[in-house]
């Protein structure tokens, strides 16, 4: 690889990413490999504690482009609800503690998908898609001024239509813009992650609306590769391992004028099996080959 | 089961929810159970012999509701191209023979998802899904005017996203009619199946607008179940055994005044490995209690 820091300026890690190590190491990895910014995941700020998370990060220089993750807002039971905006509160503060302004949401799946021993029969009981996505936008509703009083911005990820029924009822980036409409642009706002949002129709149409609406507060990349995993959740390859035609994609993230870091978030067990330098080392030079001459 | 044979007047078993039998056995297990129509595959119909099978299943007294399946028109080389459009002419021949108007297409996959190896690095090869999808628009041009000669119906089917690179690279219904929408709808229809569409924030809009423009050629249930099979394409289950609402997509489709088959179509191996009379016997009952109510 001979990519230079300037190369680099706005590629971040993902903790996610390099599963096997903690906030520390995933801090010092990514000044090892010049990388200028951390998105991290609050289980991996949790077990180091957030203040202390907040010095690592601030002490290495590194910018925090996201916190990973609020959401699970689709209960259909007052006592679920009322926990789940709590956590996000708190979510809230965390990020605002870590000095990042976006919060990443992914939303919950259907109420029957989190149901003990599956959904019952016959009917519809927590099957309604439509009631769920509902209850999503109310609480967004709910959240923003505390978020917005924090300096904080909700960020609803679109969820690839593979997890609709057990993790985001929110599928399309269209769909997350029509609930982020109603807010300012700085208080709820929208990722586009390739592996998402990639096979969608519309989605040249939406990345250029949500640009223009100021609302892309994350450009997240991997893959999507075939045959999928085992666990659909860990299906996910380095940029340029499978399907996605990220040239075109990422001209028209960057055609809308985005400036903001580009994270790479991999979910892949035998990435994870992978030592964490050579993971940030593959990732940085898929990034420079396939990302940055489009952006 | 208390169901009527009047009850199950509109249902339909489509021959790959029982790939264990044969044409003539899935037709006379149709016969058994009191169901009056047969979707049938072209891999079933092609053992028997096409004329057979036309025989056989007039001589049972049944419909065809659809032949399944044209399509994979997806390839960017003119050889492959060619081929395909020549096996597609073949499949709306059979559908005249069969007696059936509707010929569902499965459009195919990305170019780099049937290359042999998997797709080459870096660049985009193979992986431009933009100039996929204006191919299958183009060629299904080519292909109309050949089908509606023979008095054949295209059907596009969207495939759920999990199939984009593979198999699909129609999405999602409005895009299907998009496709559809500068031929005539008794040229070019589409199919809205439960499994494929469920999830799509904008599903009752497009169910209203391909209802209005006379394109429903067929409505197909079979329920979206977790976890994923290992392989994704044999992950459907019965109706009532996942997390889809069919109370709600079947009140959508019958609002349009829909008054066409309803298909049961499901990859499954356990059901698969289940004796066919009570795989008709079980999909019939949660037709009854699950659907007709709603139609």
């Amino acid at each position: 690889m001979t990519s230079t820091h300037a190369d680099l300026a706005r590629l971040s890690l993902n903790t996610a990413t390099t599963k096997q190590w903690t906030l520390r190491e995933a801090v010092d990895g990514a000044v090892r490999a010049g990388l200028p910014a951390i998105g991290v995941w609050r289980d991996r700020v949790q077990e180091t504690g957030v203040a202390e998370s907040a010095r690592i990060i601030a002490d290495a220089g590194l910018r925090v482009s996201s916190l990973c993750r609020g959401g699970f807002l689709t209960a259909d039971d007052d006592a679920a609800a009322t926990a789940a905006l709590d956590d996000n509160r708190r979510a809230i503060v965390e990020a605002a503690t870590l000095g990042t302004r976006e919060l990443i949401m992914v939303v919950g799946g259907l109420p029957a998908a989190s149901a003990p021993g599956g959904p019952a029969l016959p009917g519809t009981a927590g099957r309604d898609v439509v009631g769920a996505r509902r209850r999503v936008a109310d609480r967004i509703g709910e959240l923003a001024p505390f978020a917005a009083g924090h300096g904080v911005r909700l960020v609803l990820e679109p969820l690839h239509p593979i997890f609709a029924a057990d993790r985001a009822v929110i599928s399309t980036l269209g769909q997350a813009l029509d609930i982020a409409e109603p807010y300012p642009a700085d208080v709820v706002g929208v990722v586009v992650d390739t592996y998402h949002v990639w096979w969608d129709p519309d989605l040249q149409r939406q990345i250029a609306r949500a640009g223009a609406a100021g609302r892309i507060a994350s450009y997240q990349v991997c893959d999507w590769t075939l045959p999928l995993a085992s666990d659909a959740l860990l299906s996910r390859g380095h940029v340029g391992d499978g399907y996605i035609d990220f040239a075109t994609i990422t001209r028209w993230v960057a055609e809308t004028g985005y400036t903001g870091d580009v994270e790479v978030e991999i979910f892949n067990q035998s990435i994870w099996d992978t030592p964490g330098d050579e993971t940030v080392a593959t990732l940085a030079d898929r990034y420079v080959r396939l990302v940055l001459p489009h952006l």
